[in-house]
């Protein structure tokens, strides 16, 4: 039998170990594809392997000022790859450059990630206010965590078929 | 500030939030399609929809024993949709059939979650030795929910992609 206190730092780390795993499982993918498979579409008429990395970039990024670990390292991204659609016309990031970029996003994440304590991780996020977040405690720095898990997972899968 | 037993509850309440907001995404997400839709590859020589949700079916119907929560509903269906491949030339399920063994499975699944004590969420899963368990706690059922939940998002990935 184990305290709530050991059990909570073991589903919270839980949590970021299933985040890793998904960022690993992403990063051995992209290693195997060259630059000509990564512009192609996952499907006919779909998103680009580009765009869809181009993608996780731009979410990634934006999970540093929404959990308070600063400023994002990569602004310019969310136009191109969140605000506007693949088929935007506007010009895409490189795949080596996009490939730095997840690394260096995601090297300042795991940083932060491991410097904060049990208790810091059930603060509110920086989206939420004080008000909603008083009623809806959920709203929290992990929360976000599962849900860009998730959401990593679900584009992992449309990546895969580029194979 | 909260205590470590409330943020216990709420960290296995997100967790199992996060399941059923799969769950809802990808059922929402196959009321949209049609039958024909279902039976069309997701990319050119990839998985059918219909391949996809019965691999979804045959995946969560394993949780049950699992987790300790039973048998099987759907035993026969691992043959077709986990152990074999799409283009096996096996018969395959019909889309309405697949959607209500769904609809059972997770109304059973959903009926175990609730009666569920925390604690209980922490015992180890029915395929972890008692030996492997003790050197690795996070082999606990709650850890099923959470990587199944993502391997869910994986697949809810690819099924968009028939719109």
């Amino acid at each position: 039998m184990h305290s709530n206190t050991t059990h909570l730092q073991l589903l919270v780390n839980m949590t970021l170990t299933s985040w890793a795993t998904q960022n690993k499982y992403l990063n051995n993918l992209l290693d195997t594809y060259s630059e000509e498979q990564f512009s192609k579409e996952v499907a006919p008429g779909k998103n680009t392997g580009n765009y869809l990395v181009g993608h996780l970039v731009a979410v990634n990024d934006a999970m540093l000022p929404l959990l308070g670990f600063g400023s994002k390292h990569y602004p310019e991204m969310e136009n191109v790859y969140l605000k506007n659609p693949d088929k935007s016309g506007m010009a895409k990031t490189s795949i080596p450059e996009l490939k730095e970029q997840l690394k260096q996003i995601n090297a300042a994440l795991d940083k932060h990630f491991n410097s904060l304590t049990v208790e810091e991780w059930f603060e509110p996020h920086t989206a939420v206010s004080s008000e909603d977040f008083a009623r809806e405690p959920h709203r929290n720095k992990l929360n976000v965590v599962i849900s860009r898990t998730n959401h990593m997972a679900n584009h992992i899968g449309q990546l895969l078929l580029l194979k």
